[in-house]
């Protein structure tokens, strides 16, 4: 610092020091330090953010590739005592199950213990503050560690439960970029300001899917799909840069740690590029998506009725209610049991780890011709190289285990979804779409085992290509989102199919979207959170409906001339956050707000100087310095529905007040919105 | 449709007919017409408006594979004119030139003599109709064959002018989604609104890029970040649907075509994917960003220059006010006759097409350690295999045609941006930027033979990478846009280089904008095109400076009780199409709108009535029928500058009053927000 104060002095033209004379080419140095001044001035004109961003997302690299290093070596561990405890089924049976079962209740004990909202994924909570709610100590970041702990004992207990770690990084990178915004604001000394503070929380969301995948563009696209309903392309350019600052220090250390040579994706792909598929295979692309777009469905519903019954059923309810880590046991035991590897875990290869299923997933050859006449044997161990032989069984043959695979997970996956510890969703939805892809992959190449054009050379169908595209279809289906399709390009590293998983993932979410809301909206109005439906039929004309016709008429409005009996009346039987200011009783004309917190403050403060015999009113105590805030924005009777929707959505607005001619006449909130939108897309039935 | 009422009528339980019950299986026809039914009932369900989506871009990608078609034969008759001409110097150069002269001369006559705004790319008056700024006549339907037959001889030219396709193309399906956006409201009957409009369009901008480079993706990326400021989700998948759409289409026809086997993107590379790079190659390609970014610089302050000198100079500016298509001949004249191969040409690969170029310069062969010890033939005609050829000359080596290229091309497009035709500019940046990278890459696999990680299995470095990087760097940098480096991944259906190119298209982003307005916006600036400027430097405390300081209080309103003399005397004075109505000249409560064009209908319609003796006042004319409109939005003067900001962008606005208490105290409109703006960024000398 003192250096660069020298420097300054040195090129603003002072006289010259003893320092300046001193040394060979006055002249060069002084016109180096002026350069670097120059170079200094433009950094940090540029501003602070880069600097924050990049911190963000270095940080959450350095988060993501220590809990993936930590979690490694914990399942190495599980994998070594599992292959050493000798051939005893009872000690392997044992050693199987209880170390998940460990995990899974001390993960749910632990973070449920620091906080009770650290369950789940955590993106509805991020959707619903982004969309301008407060979620009082969502964002915490003494929250950090329960969840950061958390999520690494739910992914150390391995593919027996089968869970993920997308939802939960994005909760820990949007409490960061919190964090980091507030540490920012105190050092720069600037006032907090709300759209300040969400620029960062949604730079934060991209970078928590970017540092999972290592996957900058789907990240940000991907983040902004599940988390918003609008953005900037201003957002969208700062959640870029964040993301590509996580992804390449996320590859970086993997190189560093010697996983790999150089900075290649995460699950790489090696599929004929020249002719990757036959034109008339786009059908069968087309109808693996309308299947994944049916199955994402029937697991929405059938989630959302499990949950409803875990939490009605009086047992569960009272588990989950006084021991949430016996429930968590309970069911990590259950899941532990039936993954066995001798028992049924043979027939769903559950000796893979999660990015192992993926891998083998996606892999080249053609399983079911390969199996047709000769029979792979069964490695004691799962074989690095050819991975797929965990899928394979001489009687079950490879469509009986991913068949089989499918609707145990299934199953497993909704009662995994209940377990009250920090997990993501996202990817194993990605592995059971690639299994069911895969499942049609390997069915059409065995149907086809020349490739369906005949003639000339044969192209024989790729069952990897399927896998990919289902693993993009039903994943995105289920999140309501088409960034998927190329989140897979960004993980394997190819981009070959790109029209027909595009195509996929499209016929896929037109399914879903038409009859299920995604699971994050669906975990938010089960979770009774405040939302905002959209306004998605175009045939309701809610151009044609306007504030008039739905606002809430009774405002509780306090006037200057309210005498103060009044006043505390008013503020005792309501509990409003804040009242609006009106001019006199009788004009009722807007002038401002006033905060509940202010006026109490105001109230209590100065009741010695009430002299009896004057008639005190509000007039009086805002003259002492009891602070109103102007009101911004305001709605008249005529806006139509349409144009206020959109203004709550695009502002993050809760609430705004109606005028009419300078009068309050009313206010429009959420609930209003909610209801004339539900009452719009399901008319009263005539009575 | 006959049999369509038919079914209907059969389900929905009227009493059977004939011919429900001939035939065999009552019950499973029954039950198959139900379902299709209900099918057709879900299918109109989801609106009209995937089916416009689809239309329009099946539409496009047809345009653009016509086009595509046409010009390639039009170039192959002009190969056939040249080769075939014999061996006379003067023929040869006459047939090289005259073609292209003729072509762009006619392209400039005929679409400037049908509409004088068919000319340049169309992407800035894009952007500015959808900011909310109405340019009458600019997607008239009728400009859509003069822009399209404009377009056609443009690319007819070939590499010669070197200009490509992108931006007529965005303005092209813009036309085209306003049209049908039309016939949609005409034929269901809606009411028209500027919101859903608003929708089309921009679903056309998505399509007009993905059905040139056959990229859905980047193609909705592009078009969001060049054309618009916000975006919704909604907005994003609709972009999605159709683009993917238009991609298959157009890949589809030139699979029908027997151009290729199968659906596979544009231009195919061949990298090496195992190890694509080494780690420390990644400085260099932030290098190579760094270098597109000054370029870019240098590009953009150049052509603004030398547009304004175009303007300025006597000669010129006289020849294009009195004859463009003079104009354009000359220019092509110069452009064609430096490219004559046996001169110049020679040494800038002239006798390739531009997608000749990029498929040559994405190649994968080490050219400069190729030609080290032995040098290529020039054949006589480009050999299609071996492309690069073209690029080498025994005395000037790789590098000095690929700078040579650059010099020249740099100022010949310069000069070609300057032609009044239709034209894009975005193809001959993306080939600059390849040309600059593979430059690049050539000297350092040139510098470093064996690799720059010594020890082990040498991975010599591959130029056709940097030659990917520059381009969608320096296009990213003129255009301020990062979707260029996915557009470049889904142009070659290779995605190896996702982080390096990422990171060299930030770096040159983030030079670029901070030292010039990207190619668009400057366009827009020297067309004097109405822009709303952005508060981008986070220093200027935009939340501090409320609309009272800088709103307009110089507002003329009508009050109710306005003599009608008065009110003639302010319609005829002022010429605004909309002036504000309040209760009174004294109270000054705002109550609504009054068209202009109403107002004037209104007096002079009822001239005979009005009996001398009354005092007429507008409130009469008013309950005569002349219809109001209410306000439905207003700003008060405590609204801060940023939040004003935000509301006008978000929502379109061209102007908002101010209201204080219920009374118009002011307007504000682009004019003060751009004078405000300007002022905090450079504040004003102190006198």
């Amino acid at each position: 610092m003192e250096e660069l104060v020298g420097l300054r002095e040195g090129s603003s033209g002072n006289p010259a020091t003893l320092r300046d004379l001193w040394g060979p080419c006055p002249r060069i140095r002084r016109g180096i330090r002026g350069g670097l001044e120059w170079l200094k001035q433009k950094l940090f004109r540029v501003g602070e953010d880069w600097y924050f961003l990049m911190t963000l997302g270095v940080l959450m690299a350095l988060v993501s590739f220590t809990m993936s290093f930590i979690v490694g070596r914990v399942v190495q561990a599980h994998k070594w005592l599992y292959r050493e405890i000798g051939n005893s089924h009872l000690l392997r049976y044992l050693s199987w199950t209880v170390y998940p079962v460990a995990l899974v209740s001390f993960s749910s004990g632990f973070s449920q213990s620091i906080t009770p909202s650290s369950g789940g994924s955590g993106i509805p909570e991020v959707k619903t503050i982004l969309s301008g709610v407060v979620l009082e100590d969502y964002l915490d970041i003494k929250n950090f560690g329960a969840k950061a702990v958390g999520l690494t004992c739910t992914l150390a207990a391995g593919s027996t439960i089968f869970l993920g770690k997308v939802g939960p990084f994005v909760h820990l990178a949007v409490m960061l970029a919190a964090y980091l915004g507030r540490v920012l604001t105190k050092t720069t000394g600037e006032s907090e300001n709300k759209s300040k503070q969400n620029e960062m929380l949604v730079a934060g969301a991209a970078v928590g899917v970017a540092t999972v995948f290592a996957a900058p563009f789907s990240g940000v696209l991907f983040s902004i799909e599940v988390v918003s309903s609008h953005f900037t392309v201003w957002d969208y350019w700062r959640g870029f840069f964040a993301t590509t600052c996580g992804a390449f220090m996320f590859r970086l250390l993997a190189v560093f740690n010697s996983e790999q040579e150089t900075i290649t994706s995460l699950y790489k792909t090696n599929f004929r590029v020249d002719i990757p598929f036959d034109l008339p295979e786009i059908f069968f692309f087309v109808l693996l998506g309308a299947i994944c777009g049916i199955l994402a469905c029937a697991f929405l519903f059938c989630q959302r009725e499990f949950l409803n019954f875990v939490k009605i059923n009086p047992i569960t309810s009272k588990l989950l209610a006084t021991s949430k880590p016996l429930y968590s046991a309970l069911a990590a035991f259950i899941l532990a049991s039936i993954t066995y590897p001798p028992s049924l875990g043979r027939f769903m290869a559950s000796r893979l780890s999660m990015e192992e299923h993926l891998n083998s997933l996606f892999d080249n050859n053609l399983w079911a011709l390969m199996t047709r006449n000769s029979s792979p044997p069964w490695p004691t161990e799962p074989d690095p190289q050819n991975l797929w032989f965990e899928w394979y069984h001489p009687q079950f043959t490879i469509f009986g285990t991913l068949t089989f695979f499918l609707i145990m997970k299934f199953w497993m996956l909704i009662l995994a979804t209940t377990i009250p510890m920090p997990a993501g969703y996202f990817l194993p939805l990605f592995v059971l779409g690639a299994a069911t892809g895969r499942l049609i992959g390997e069915a059409l190449s065995f149907a086809f085992p020349e490739g369906i054009v005949a003639g000339g050379a044969t192209n024989p169908i790729m069952p990897g290509g399927y896998a990919l595209a289902g693993a993009a279809a039903f994943s995105g289906a289920v999140t309501h989102s088409i960034s998927t399709a190329l989140l897979v390009f960004e993980m394997t590293g190819q981009i070959v199919h790109v029209l027909p998983i595009l195509m996929a993932v499209l016929m896929a979410n037109a399914i879903a979207q038409s009859f299920q809301p995604s699971f994050y909206d669906g975990t938010i109005i089960v979770k009774k959170l405040p939302y905002l439906p959209w306004i998605r039929c175009r045939k309701i004309n809610s151009h044609c409906v306007i504030v008039e016709h739905f606002m809430n008429c009774t405002v509780t409005t306090l006037a200057k001339d309210t005498p103060l009996e009044e006043v505390v009346k008013v503020v005792t039987s309501t509990d409003l956050a804040e009242y609006p200011l009106v001019e006199s009783t009788d004009s009722q004309i807007l002038v401002g707000m006033v905060r509940r917190a202010h006026l109490v403050q105001a109230l209590q403060a100065e009741p010695p100087s009430w002299a009896p015999g004057h008639q005190w009113c509000l007039q009086d105590i805002l003259a002492r310095g009891c602070p109103t805030e102007p009101v911004t924005l305001k709605l008249s009777p005529e806006t139509s529905l349409h144009q206020a929707h959109n203004l709550f959505e695009l502002l993050n607005l809760q609430s705004l007040f109606v005028t009419s001619q300078g009068r309050a006449v009313g206010f429009v909130s959420w609930v209003e919105l909610k209801k004339v939108i539900s009452n719009l897309t399901n008319p009263p039935a005539p009575k």
